[in-house]
């Protein structure tokens, strides 16, 4: 293929991958009541050969052929690395600190009972051939896997409550609280699993100190450094063009940083995130990343993740009960054990459920974690598919229990706008992506 | 290099992109007085083999390898696409209408002058082995050369008009009319040129038609599906994401049609862009794509354009000699032809000059023309490195000669701003791109 041919296709891919997007997008919100971003988890999962490729194989193969795949992994990464900048930017660090109690409850059943569960499992599925990578020893293969159960859709979450109003009740801090120490934490674990599997000592020791380093330098240094940009844009009341220019510089940087080490872009670009100073700088240059980011590189990064998930592997009832019991196990200990954390803090029943519906979403962040997990050879090709499914049909759970548990009741008590509110107002170009600042 | 790899590399890649780009654009407006994009322009010849491969060869290969070449490619296009599109959302079409005598007569040299003049020089330019490429004729080779020299950096000329208050003064309405008239054409003859060259009369037959069918479609068609979009856009006073996402991958697809016809990717961006009807619908556009556009994609082209440039190719006395030879009759058969119809047809002496120094400015579109010229095989490295000189050279020349002839006596007669007005504003993000809507 060559540069470019290579270049034409890249047009035609992205037309197809945006179209598809949109598309599957829109009728999961217009038929199901889902959010966009589920109808474009299930669009790059049917770009892939998991349905585009089985009725259409040479269809299939002409648009995404092997010599492209660099490219959209490439703009993938890219993709994904910026949305993790803009989750980053719209974190609330003070939902860690809000809400003591419950939260705190709430949160250590949402981790420690996907890492017990995973525990007993991940025996159980290293006996089976082609889930795990052959080389990874039990803990980590136990690590990741509790890791993939306790991620939650923090930006989903965020979203969900935000647009129903409901960022001041008791549901909306304790889920936010809650589901932002778990996604943290997830996070760790797996930098610790990356690390901890880099080739020999060295490597681990290189990725788990160039880790510590970096945060020290990022939470120490960095706000220091941006004080000043972010002071020109408060007194200018918006971002220059050379301040956005830095701010994209640094992310670069910061996601090479975390790549270099061992771990990966995602990491850099959360934590310049978290630690840019909030204000005019991180509203606007989320402004200005969001469309683009969120319309046309996040869809390659769906679009990737699809071509790599091959649902036809879960081809024997042995697998069939895999799956079933990675996604039995995944809503009991992520869902039920918040449910049973809030009830058991003293939240009322439908509260409690409420909360375990939303934590137990996991939407993109979950396609993030076994991502890296695949291309990094901890996971196989069919693992990594049964993971695919957990992820969609976790977040696919989330909107109807919630509207069922939670919604119906609230709503007659008045606590919650319309249902459809979200919907009939305009749609922000921000519908998917990251929470509000505060 | 493996995916991984390359992916890594991606990420250090862009941060030293954007880095040279604000540095030496910041340093070429603080102490030159020049516009960013100038200063940009310098800065992707300085990544290249001219000065960063001069000094530290391995450095250089070990940044920008040979493998990461395609990948750079790709996003160079879609950069560039997607700010010709940004420029054809912001192109007036009003300008090809206002203005008869005066204009016609500025556009119509400032075209026919730079033919002329490349009848003249081509068939010299021919005899000196590896400008051209071997199997191009005469006729083609002299309307290449002729679009080269013919065209503006509309877009930049627009901006230094509108940034000084000029948008409704003679000169203004002039000089926007005339680069409108001269870019347009200048762009259909590389259109021309670029069928012709077809392997073959079919070849050339399938891109001249389908390029009068696409063109058709687009501005027959394409304003009628899009006044939906353009009027939920003014209903709701914003644009959506999903008429964001429509608008995008509609742009991938017209990027594609104009490649696959055998054209290029920009001419389907721009074409799109000028048929979008006006309102929040383009302003939001502009705004959603202008930053990232400009600031991340962008500087990815002129770098990968800095790297096919080498400056160490002009090492002879006869191709210093080239090299001069067209940087004078560039700017005699552009500046001067401009200035001499302006002066006939009654402007004053010091708005004449005026024009002739903005209508000599060839910034980026000079660089696309080019690089398009470069990759289809019509040019060799030496005369592309010879015509970034000039496109280098006619550019910087641009301000202070405006400076010069015009802006300080029309400061006297107070009709212009103070000259660093639109530095000591809060720079737009908008700072180096497309004109502003009328």
């Amino acid at each position: 293929m060559s540069t470019a041919e290579m270049s034409i296709m890249f047009f035609l891919q992205m037309a197809a991958i945006i179209a598809a997007c949109r598309i599957v997008g829109w009728l999961a919100k217009r038929y199901l009541g889902q959010p966009q971003v589920v109808g474009e988890m299930i669009a790059g999962v049917m770009l892939g050969p998991s349905l585009f490729g089985l009725i259409a194989p040479e269809a299939q193969q002409w648009l995404f052929p092997q010599a492209s795949r660099d490219l959209l992994f490439v703009v993938a990464q890219l993709g994904v690395g910026l949305y993790m900048f803009i989750v980053g930017l719209g974190f609330d660090v003070g939902h860690f600190r809000a809400k003591a109690g419950s939260a705190a409850a709430v949160s250590l059943s949402g981790i420690a009972a996907p890492f017990l569960l995973a525990v007993l499992i991940t025996p159980w599925l290293l006996q089976t051939p082609g889930l795990f990578a052959a080389h990874v020893p039990l803990p980590q293969a136990t690590l990741f896997l509790g890791a993939c159960i306790a991620i939650t859709a923090f930006p989903m979450l965020a979203r969900i409550i935000h647009e129903r109003g409901l960022s001041k009740s008791p549901l909306g801090t304790l889920a936010l609280s809650a589901g932002a120490v778990d996604d943290a934490s997830a996070w760790i674990v797996l930098a610790i699993v990356l690390a901890s599997l880099g080739a020999g000592a060295g490597v681990a020791i290189t990725a788990i100190c160039g880790a510590i380093a970096f945060v020290l330098v990022m939470t120490l240094l960095m706000p220091r450094l941006l004080a000043p940009l972010a002071r020109a844009a408060e007194k200018q009341g918006k971002l220059s063009q050379p301040a956005f220019g830095v701010m994209l510089g640094l992310f670069m940087l910061c996601a090479f940083a975390m790549d270099i080490a061992g771990l990966h872009a995602v990491f850099g670009g959360f934590i310049l995130g978290v630690v840019t100073p909030r204000g005019v700088l991180t509203q606007d240059l989320r402004k200005s990343l969001e469309p683009f980011v969120v319309t046309a590189l996040l869809p390659v990064f769906f679009c990737y993740s699809g071509l790599n998930t091959q649902l036809t592997m879960v081809n024997s009832a042995g697998l069939v009960l895999v799956t079933l019991a990675i996604l039995a196990a995944s809503i009991l200990a992520k869902g039920g054990a918040c449910w049973a954390a809030a009830r058991l803090t003293g939240q009322d029943n439908s509260t409690a459920l409420g909360i375990g519906a939303l934590m137990n979403a996991r939407g993109l962040m979950e396609l993030i974690i076994i991502n890296i997990g695949l291309q990094r050879g901890v996971i196989e090709p069919a693992l990594f598919s049964m993971l695919v499914l957990m992820a969609v049909v976790t977040t696919l759970m989330a909107s109807p229990l919630f509207e069922f548990v939670y919604g119906r009741k609230a709503r007659e008590r008045g606590e919650l706008g319309a249902l459809h509110d979200a919907e009939a107002a305009p749609p922000a170009l921000e519908a998917h992506a990251a929470p509000p600042s505060p």
